[in-house]
């Protein structure tokens, strides 16, 4: 069961994935979104469509396997959590390749619920060591959502900000509403205010304004990707906040499991970057068209930021600075 | 008559403005907007209004004038060309002072005939000038809409482009979208697109990642108030821009009649900075609110781009150099 994040602020409904299909579907429709979180989705996703099979034999049961993993896995490119979730779940089924398809569907279970578990828990590491970064009256910009609806549990981006406020420090947030999609209007506001904390919504490109008012002492964003030499994938606009930051000297840390670090990445440029559909900027919450009809547009869902721009990258085994 | 710019691009209706009551609703509610525009539609407006008033005794007249001055003038803070158009207007009436309300009315409609005039002329210069820095195959942000629906002719920031067009040179323009009132998207992909101009519509938090692919060569904005030092209040956005351009080293313009340089203004933080209804950025366009009751919004109309980040003004008297 996921919660539909395209419903959300105005609707909470859950919905229930039971094959591969539907959960390529609604991680492409990012009705389920955020790094960590598509990757639980993923594992679970797998394990349940693989559990819905009728009596396959192991021949049939480790090719329906791959073929899933292969569509689950194409579903999204810039999120390496999803390649990372999966790939447990393929060492785990070839671990125990010798056991019938029934246990090794205990096995999958096991895994699945492992790899939400280590997501959930590296939410309270984030949130530990990034909430001792933040001083009592602080203002703290996030861009997209990268909270509770984008892990299992407090969320990265998110987690200090939680925690600070539990610990009694008071905190001003400002959230980029974050075109097109709005998952800082719709998500980050809505999380964050059913939690009790003060949060300010803005325009992506007021960010700049209120860091030159002063009132920005912090950054805290998520990550989808982060390569070996540091530059990280993120919403799109990230790139943007980053050199704003650097401009006004703002501390800009990346928060994320080392689970959204990719070994197999040297630096920046090697990492997809996806690309979605024009309308989502041209009219998909609109009342009407909000463009010219046949206007072009370019929608790139993440963009770079190179690693000379990022202050610290808070994981659940510390702080990594650069 | 003024064409109802918040209902572009959707349907082009004309509206008709017979009394300073109709004319400050025109400015409030942006249906007319952009600077020069504003000061034209101020000083037509405030012609006409009074051409409506009946055989007013010379007393009477004044009276009538200058309340409908103040009122009108009220309307948006930011751009100066207001209070410049409202100025002349004001100059005038003294200068004819000694004859009766019917031949002041009548010169009153000439100075405001002048003041469109001027402001349409300054488009050509401006165009001139600003055409003359855009070689063939630039890639060319702007922002917001400085076009031919924000003065009287050619625009001021899109006066360069459509000449540079004019003059047979290819050139890619990237328009951004323009958060909360969506300007960009609405307006200036409209009127480029309308004029044949390549144009790519991008959400405002995407400028940073077209600028770090190396496709953004020039940019131009256009103004609502320059002080004195150069420091220059427009769009909200613009500072954030102009920020991207100095990091990416991309030559940043800042397009203007001179009547939109504030001489009694010695520096940016001295421009009065218009704070709108939230509600523009939580759910003005959208289907349903796209963010949680209640929720906090921050909405300035403007920001102020300190004068060190701008490459020069193009005027209609020639381009300053910082």
């Amino acid at each position: 069961m996921v919660l539909d994040q395209t419903l959300l602020p105005s609707q909470e409904r859950w919905v229930s994935l039971r094959t591969s299909d539907e959960v390529v579907e609604a991680i492409k429709k990012l009705r389920v979104r955020g790094a960590p979180l598509i990757g639980i989705a993923a594992a679970m996703g797998l394990q349940v469509a693989m559990s819905n099979e009728w009596d396959p034999s192991k021949e049939e049961f480790f090719t329906l396997f791959h073929r899933n993993v292969e569509k689950i896995s194409a579903s999204r490119p810039t999120a390496v959590n999803l390649q990372w979730a999966l790939n447990r779940m393929e060492k785990c089924a070839e671990r125990y390749a010798a056991e019938a398809p029934e246990q090794i569907l205990e096995h999958l279970k096991t895994e699945a619920l492992a790899i939400k578990q280590y997501e959930e828990t590296t939410c309270d590491a984030i949130g530990k060591f990034g909430s001792a970064l933040i001083a009592d009256g602080m203002g703290i910009l996030t861009h997209c959502n990268a909270g509770a609806l984008a892990t299992g549990h407090l969320g990265t981006a998110l987690a200090p900000i939680y925690m600070a406020h539990q610990q009694g420090k008071r905190i001003k947030v400002f959230a980029d509403e974050t075109r097109p999609l709005l998952q800082g209007a719709r998500l980050t506001a809505y999380e964050l205010m059913n939690n009790g904390i003060d949060t300010t919504l803005i325009c992506d490109n007021m960010a700049a304004s209120i860091m030159a008012k002063g009132w920005v002492q912090m950054i805290f964003v998520g990550c989808d990707r982060v390569a070996t030499n540091g530059d990280t994938a993120n919403k799109i606009g990230t790139l943007g906040v980053a050199i704003l930051a650097k401009h006004f000297s703002i501390p800009f840390y990346v928060c994320g499991p080392t689970s959204t670090f990719d070994s197999n990445c040297a630096s920046g440029e090697q990492i997809p970057i996806e690309l979605r559909n024009g309308e989502e900027i041209r009219s998909l919450w609109y009342k009407e068209p909000m463009t010219p009809e046949g206007c072009t547009s370019y929608n790139p869902s993440f963009d770079v930021t190179p690693h000379e721009l990022i202050t610290g990258y808070i994981t659940e085994k510390g702080i990594i600075k650069n």
